[in-house]
């Protein structure tokens, strides 16, 4: 078993790149590192049998054992202050252990994968909460265009719970790389009579979702396939994006 | 058209009420008094034909004739210096205008309505996401169990998108409460083998939705009629509440 690495100084090179991760949500395409924080997020990475480069703790967290584990899951670990730790949180209440990894290389577009693409959707919450659903759907392949929420910030991260691991992300996607896909595009819309659980849906498909306050740009529904609308009979502008993502996978695996 | 009043000191009793609509989620549980904030919520009320007690803006938003006309909307006006507005504000960047109004009247429990009952949901985004869905979706009655977030907090509102104003809203409620209910429970759980699509689901009924971890009590799942679990191929405890719940309300809503 290895001896943590004590670190006291604030200033250390590692805690400073850490907290720039933790604070700036784009800082890993940079720096192509991660950094995954919270009990949850380490054990799930765990659970893939994934290693990371190292883990940080601090000090009271070393001293749990379960947490102890986890972090001696990582070949090197780093054991901070608790208040020091606290500075490289982007979460509000977290257990004080993370992982520090490498990002994974950007795969290619599996061009025959069930996928959903992602039209510069703001908010990281619900970037988080569609990675999540997509994995429990088995949507496999996730396609993010320029303009969405990064990806592998702390707050998708969180928000995906997990589901970050077990999917083929590929991101900063320009409109036209779409073509490599040899599955149909299918575009929810609230300007199309065609109801989703009324369409011929093609199997698999890649879904298409449009910003929250925008919806799918016109250029990008012109390339859909199919178009569909979800039900909405309190109201066609109701649903949150999260929600409209969740439903359509629903609707795919019900057909099965 | 009535003159705004101008205040220009923080310490203002108004102002100081306000802040702490703003920054204490149940605040208003107290006071009685709700703080909208934003063109959109605000604009939400508008178009529902109800009145706030009074506006309130800064000096740019005045400024601005669409948001000087949703000011004007309310019976009394008051204007703040931009800094002044910025600590009434909750939101990371909200448009500088807000209503103040009475916290509407507890309704009692409609027995044979629609319904989604909220078992101890800590979220405030999933609370304000499934108030969204369900008035999307035409389940008209929440009724909140003692635990979860307040119902008409800021960030419940905010993630409501205006969905408070059509809903029927009952808060606070505890397990035996929920007998007055006339229309079925149907519990979600990972803990049974009906799937939801291939269910008899009753209609209207009573959908239930549990803690972001624990999920719905024991004792309140022993009280449903029926226990669904959502197709998760993925894996079994990876959605998020508020994407379960829109699944659940477009399941009835698809069977008509």
């Amino acid at each position: 078993m290895s001896e943590p690495l004590d670190i006291s100084s604030k200033d250390n090179p590692l805690l400073q790149r850490l907290r720039k991760l933790a604070r700036d949500p784009a800082a890993y395409r940079k720096s192509g590192e991660l950094w995954l924080e919270g009990e949850h997020l380490c054990s799930a990475l765990q659970q893939r049998g994934q290693r990371p480069a190292q883990a940080v703790v601090s000090q009271a967290a070393w001293a749990q054992p379960a947490l102890r584990a986890l972090a001696l899951w990582a070949p090197r670990v780093l054991r901070v202050p608790d208040a020091l730790f606290d500075g490289l949180s982007a979460l509000p209440s977290p257990a004080r252990i993370g992982y520090l990894l490498p990002l994974p290389a950007t795969p290619a577009i599996d061009p025959r994968a069930a996928s959903v693409v992602l039209d510069r959707l703001q908010d990281a919450g619900n970037v988080g909460s569609i990675l999540r659903s997509a994995a429990a759907f088995g949507v496999g392949q996730v396609l993010a265009l320029q303009g969405t929420a990064a990806l592998w910030s702390p707050k998708v991260l969180r928000a995906g719970m997990g589901a970050h691991f077990g999917l083929r992300l590929v991101e900063g996607l320009l409109p036209d790389d779409l073509a490599a896909l040899q599955v149909p595009l299918v575009g929810t819309s609230l300007g199309t009579d065609q109801l989703l659980h009324q369409a011929a849906l093609p199997q698999p498909c890649a879904w298409v979702l449009g910003h929250e306050g925008q919806g799918v740009s016109a250029d990008l529904l012109a390339r859909c396939a199919l178009q569909v609308r979800i039900p909405q009979p309190g109201g066609e502008e109701s649903l949150n994006v999260a929600a409209a993502a969740a439903v359509c996978f629903y609707e795919a695996q019900r057909r099965g």
